[in-house]
């Protein structure tokens, strides 16, 4: 039976979420299904603004970054109100499947959805965060951290150039996926983030990295990777600080907006190549969850396979940053 | 006790080999070890050409392709006495580990030298061309599937602008893996490699490839893909028996060295950095095998976790390409 | 009085044409006239295939590579029966001003369609070869020149690793103006182009090139930057005419249409935009020609001015590269 | 008679530095002269810390960022004892010529040694702003325009995913050279620089801004290119004031440091050899400037000729944003 699949992109748009509504249109023509697309989130879905999805409508967009079909946050979703047009909507339009790409905000948007609605809800982790179980790495994450790092390695340039210290923020909203990618990549002299830094040790943090910038400064520059929503003040409260406290003198760069945009990596188009078929292969029944799992879902790639998760569980559980990684830099600010 | 390890990259270069480099350093530094690097590969170590590493030295190279201790293939370890210079040179510089950088050329040498030298042999991953088992990624190939697609999305453009046939060889020695995964990442219309073609089957692959030209290219490019070393006569020959076979008027890529170059992806920087520190914690006995295993050993990444795969093993067993996508693209060939 | 533009991309695309396309759109509009585009070069124009271009069709363009009206040569243009087409086509939709943005072969399309059309031809340079008089640069040159020269640095990456010899082919049709940029911004050991090597002196370029080789290959890799279309039998042959009478081994890099791709940089977007905008204001009056010039005419840029040259003009005139770089390059093969 | 020449690079560092420092050193060579590099401008100088420049330390650095020679400001240049103890390092290690690359406060340092030293002194104008006259273009703006746009085309993703205003500011130090290059090359909705805005106008500027968003933003993304240094309170101020004046909710990126790393363009490299080729030869007398000059100069190039202009003029000229282009934006941002 023909099958009226319909996706949305949804919260922070990430690079690769085009190639994932590519695949998922492509994967739903081959199994004869019709495909659809809201525009602007949720948003769209509420006020039944959408296209139908073609293969020429989805032809070289793999390489492009932002969406197609825009994206947005809907504070509507998060009313009654709202969940039950966009419910009665997907019952207009006669929809029996609604796939959405975005990370834990989007996802219950889907949970509230399923009180009103029967159809199949199926999530793709979207979001360059990183910061979502169920799956190794989100849509947008590789694309970020490659962003950043060939940024830093141009600051490191022009750190090197001047034998300088700077700090440089990054995005991860409130976990250091980013940060501790982006410092290891970079050669980074310190990594400050959620994993090794709470309100409660900053001034410890403070004076370990003194030391650390006194100890190494002489033969270079010094990078000092800052997750952002950490420093109480900001990145330039540290910067303030780190003059003021240790006479140190650091530049400060919030790399920002930047980490969001750009054709996406390979590996962030062949995983959201491969999430939109795998989304595909759950409505047509050709690959199944282990055990019993509610609707709605997720499906991700864990360890190289495919991996389908209850929505519930994915915003239930923590995906934290390899505790090898923090006990490394831990150890670096705190004795080196 | 401290130990003398000396590290070389072999065969063809590969970017993230100085991350490797410089994360055996460090990690050897801070076990209390003392570090040497030969230069080009098996040639430093039979002419003693070597220096010994230390933190200053690997300070900004993380972010560099190429190799700082230079690369090369070496004849004269395919010669007994070849060898034997090898291995007498490691004992007269007191060297207690070998850690080899490189694909499997350099790991033979490996296996030749553990007959004439009792110290231990751990190899790492090195080659663009992903050809290894013993690992899910090599290093390197991350860094090459990121510059072919970025080429190839470059070749879309003036693709497109034309509606034109292109075919873009790209590297890969004898297997797929790049071949699929840019094919894939470019959304391109064809792949051609030694999963789906054979010197038998020549004739069909043109056929197959004629009628998806003629069905699809109305509507715009069309992308062929082409591992290199497998089409008779080369990607001209192709190029000219689609001319004269089926009248299509194609133009010709060869990506070639670009691949190899460059600034590491973070993906290969990650990847070099922890089998780097893993190949030091074999030594200093912080990691071991799950069975008990011959050296020479190669420390891999696979699913996530840090695996040690005797070398022999390494060179006896295929890594192929994903059945999926060569399914995938089969019958696309085949059929559409 | 309002007029009718109409603009066409012709010959091979370049990076920046989609600038000029919307400069030429958006100041159009602005001066209250219409403006069409026709697609694929004169091939649109004489199949009347064409669409009205509005402020919201060329949104986000200028960072496009290729041409949203894509391109092609078009043979109809050589016979006469096409080139009345052409202008019937013109007269039918009432246009009054066609712009062309291409190479030598579009401008002399322009020729032709003038002795058959009594309305205004304009013409803009737009080729990434910049082989056309009357401007300093052709749109596309700057993006083509960074492109092979990033490229280039790759290569240098695996060449330092290898210490090798590699010769690298770049676009340029029948002149050096690609070569000799490549050449100096990548630091190449030598430089071979249509301006110091001929079919007369291929023997003694090929002594020279020994001799060089042979000095300076000793501290590292030695980079070969040859011109397109020059040394007899491609740059295989010259490969194995260094092999077989040198004993020289080098490696090949052919860069092709990597050349063509791309997001234009920030010089071919700011030269594309002027230009557009020149066009415009010659149709509006606002900018002149010093002399009486005879239509078609190109607008170029010449030292940091507009200037309106006759294409008859610019057909005829050389464009040579700087003889100082000449000289410099000959010098060096010659003596060193 | 054999020269010594000795070159520093001095102030902010700009891609292409080392372009200059090799064309100088291998120009110096190859005109028998001795090149001598002093380390972190003006306190390498003061610190006789040096070293000699061979054809060997200057392989491979015309692709790198930053400057081998490192970059400083120097307070010391500011005091007559720091100025006595230059001219006494120049004086002892008998240099007969000092070439200093760098930008306005670096030409006041030769200024001031002038006149406690009777030796050559040669500036080559390099620094991202592009504030100096007596040049088209100073060594390093390509790069930085390009770095900012290719930052900004990223941003203009996620802005069309969110059809969002953006401010983005970007370096210039205090003119827009910068903020209009980038401004148009991206195709901003808008740009506020020292050249439209003043401190006098900021609440027209608002109004104005207010109905161009209002009138523009309907169907898609609004950027708005910010100068560093110009509004009040920073860029931050400027978001705060049209969200409570307008009800306008913007993202802010400001760009920072990237813009002063990473590869240089060929147009930097290129510009950068070519003045380092040219200030080796003022030395050597086989270019002199047109009419008589006093010492010190700078070399630079204008309209496609070198030139050779009193520092002295150089720090007294202004070179404004082409009026052109500000009356465009001017214009724009006034009524539309």
């Amino acid at each position: 039976m023909t099958k009226r699949i319909a996706v949305l992109t949804s919260g922070g748009d990430a690079p690769g979420m085009n190639s994932a509504i590519r695949a998922i249109t492509l994967s739903a023509l081959r199994s004869g299904f019709q495909c659809f697309g809201f525009f602007h989130g949720y948003n769209g879905l509420i006020n039944q603004e959408y296209t139908e999805l073609s293969a020429v409508s989805v032809t070289d967009i793999t390489q492009l970054g932002g969406t197609i079909l825009k994206s947005a946050r809907c504070p509507a979703m998060l009313e009654p109100a709202g969940v039950l047009q966009a419910a009665n909507a997907l019952r207009k339009l006669h929809i029996d499947v609604l796939i959405v790409i975005g990370g834990d905000g989007s996802f219950r948007g889907m949970q509230a959805l399923a009180a009103h609605w029967q159809g199949q809800l199926i999530g793709i982790p979207g979001t360059i965060d990183n910061d979502l179980s169920g799956c190794d790495n989100t849509i947008g994450f590789s694309t970020a951290i490659n962003t950043a790092t060939s940024a830093i390695d141009k600051i490191r340039d022009t750190a090197n150039a001047f034998e300088r210290v700077f700090i440089t923020e990054v995005m991860g909203r409130h976990n250091g996926h980013i940060a501790y990618h982006v410092g290891i990549a970079t050669g980074a002299e310190a990594i400050i983030s959620f994993e090794n830094c709470t309100a409660e040790n900053t001034s410890q943090v403070l004076a370990h990295l003194k030391n650390a910038i006194e100890q190494q400064h002489q033969h270079g520059s010094f990078l000092i990777i800052l997750a952002e929503n950490l420093w109480p003040g900001g990145a330039q409260a540290l910067k303030t600080e780190l003059n003021s406290n240790a006479d140190i003198n650091c530049a400060l760069c919030v790399l920002g907006h930047i980490q969001r945009g750009g054709a996406p990596s390979v590996e962030d188009r062949m995983l959201a190549t491969e999430l939109g078929i795998a989304a595909v292969e759950v409505v047509n029944g050709s690959i199944k969850a282990n055990t019993e799992v509610a609707t709605p879902v997720m499906v991700g790639k864990i360890h190289g396979a495919i991996v389908i998760t209850e929505v519930e569980k994915v915003l239930n559980m923590d995906k934290p940053v390899s505790q090898e990684w923090v006990q490394r830099y831990q150890h670096y600010l705190a004795e080196q």
